[in-house]
């Protein structure tokens, strides 16, 4: 019996390490579950993180007086409370103006891990992009000025500013985005799955462990591969046509190249697509298997893969909400048109 | 010398005590200080405040999927990381629809002293405050049902009803605003003002007590009384016309009257007036002698009004921001028209 039950638990043990090295083969990485490990991946050498910047990021991150309206924040269309998102088809913005080729606001956790950002991966890193969405007009359709002068009229924030970086420093436009991106690099969330692939054989259920497999068979990790499970940029409609290709004119890059969105936290972050056109997990995962991999995905399949992505919902990172100071005389005055 | 000093110690305690009644004599009335006597102002027996509800109520305070476009929640009009209000003239809701009286959103800190809620006062209590603006559309827009359909589609909203009210409770339109006014009873901010109203004198600075002393001898207390400097409802254009009387159509309660605004952490939120028309506020209280009650304040003395105001900013609750449960494929779909 004794005998029995030592087989039994190394059968398992072996199978499951097999599993974990086949997901690693099919170019899944874990969250590393060392701080200094990850500190490696998601810092930065030009603006490395201290607290302070972290702070100061997280303030102007919930600040709606960045926008032109002062009324939408980069919480807005990527909540934090939320999955990073805003749960909405196309993000709404100034004036709610859908955005123009009727794209999905992706989440911004773990979006650290993207070797590129936005739909057609038109900015380098998380600083690069903050810039965007603060200018575009359907969005918070702020100028640089208008950003430069609200954060500079409060001595609170500008203080802030020579805490975290010198005496000397200039807020510039630059500065306020570098640091709201450094915020946004810390955005991580370590799951299940990443306790599963770090070595706890238990952090995965049965059925988890079964959907990964599923998940790696099927392909799917050919695109939604590293460690934000969908991190470079990938061709689209390879094998046919998405079924909502019609709404919205988005193409990808200039080499119809699309961004993969990344599957941590996947069912907190509906409606799918870039165009957010799917509202369900199932539907979309069977559309992807036709559209990208030319094979059926069945129900009970897609089923399986769900089942593995809530192993994905990861842990996030608690913070108080923060305070922001208060407007001053100076402060330029919302605009709603 | 040590004659000297202790009468003149003696005689500064005289002033500061001098002060402290003549305050309390022009009815202004401290957030008591013992946590104990505050909960028997704010705690509703209908309703007994729990730290389960408070959780919930946060959560739904926060939770943009309330209105009908998923876009908007309690948050976005009455910010708790601002003044507890939006900082724009005119509150801006659904479809980007300004208030249609051009009213001006009222801050929800320390709302729970008021004897009456909303600017005419049609509301008894938080409660059944909180039942407008999410109807309202040009605000949160959404039905009743849209609401109990939202939070009784995600199952961790239900157990946590359940856990907060018992197993038998129905998740009810009514339910979940009262827990929202649940939580609003909870934000209270009590500053340096009341510090010294409870006997700390040196909690205020030697300006701020003149400017208190200004302020009670101009007669602004006449109106700006209670715990919350402003709770009961008052005539408004009692000696002359507010300057911008003509934006916006409206005209207090079926007898013309006005619910007097709270001027506890006044300097953060502005604009003042129903309206939001004046953006300074020395000119805010120049005005209001004018109007209110037929006196010129001058510049100086509007200074050092100014001056007490800053010790009206309080020390807001802290508390880490709420993770919303996901949406289910039961949830509501957004709608933005």
């Amino acid at each position: 019996m004794k005998v029995v039950i030592s087989l039994t638990l190394l059968t398992a043990s072996l199978m499951a390490s097999t599993l974990v090295n086949t997901a690693k083969e099919a170019g899944l990485k874990p969250i590393p579950s060392s701080q200094n490990e990850l500190n490696k991946l998601i810092d930065d050498s030009r603006n490395p993180i201290t607290a302070k910047k972290i702070e100061l990021g997280k303030k102007l991150y919930f600040d709606p007086r960045l926008s032109k309206s002062a009324l939408i924040s980069c919480n807005t269309c990527h909540n934090l409370g939320e999955g990073g998102d805003d749960g909405v088809s196309a993000a709404i913005g100034h004036k709610w103006t859908a955005n123009p080729h009727h794209l999905n606001s992706p989440t911004v956790y773990n979006a650290v891990f993207f070797e590129a950002q936005f739909w057609d991966g038109r900015a380098k890193d998380l600083e690069e992009q903050a810039q965007g969405p603060i200018q575009a007009h359907p969005e918070m359709a702020a100028t640089k000025e208008h950003v430069q002068d609200t954060v500079n009229s409060m001595p609170a924030y500008v203080d802030a500013f020579k805490d975290a970086y010198g005496k000397n420093v200039k807020v510039t436009f630059e500065k306020i985005t570098d640091t709201i991106g450094l915020f946004e690099r810390t955005l991580v969330t370590p799951s299940p799955y990443d306790d599963y692939l770090n070595g706890d054989e238990k952090a995965m259920t049965t059925a988890q462990k079964d959907g990964l497999k599923t998940f790696i068979d099927k392909g799917c990790a050919s695109c939604h591969n590293g460690i934000s499970l969908g991190q470079g940029m990938n061709a689209f409609n390879v094998t046919d046509t998405y079924k909502h290709q019609n709404v919205g004119d988005f193409k990808g890059d200039a080499n119809a190249m699309v961004k993969v969105p990344t599957l941590r936290n996947i069912t907190q972050t509906a409606p799918y697509y870039h165009n957010g056109k799917i509202w369900s997990l199932k539907e979309a995962i069977v559309e992807m298997g036709r559209v990208q991999l030319g094979t059926k995905i069945s129900n009970a399949e897609a089923a399986s893969i769900e089942e593995f992505f809530k192993a994905l919902g990861g842990r996030k990172p608690t913070f108080s909400l923060p305070m922001l100071p208060a407007s001053t005389v100076t402060t330029p005055k919302p605009d709603m048109n």
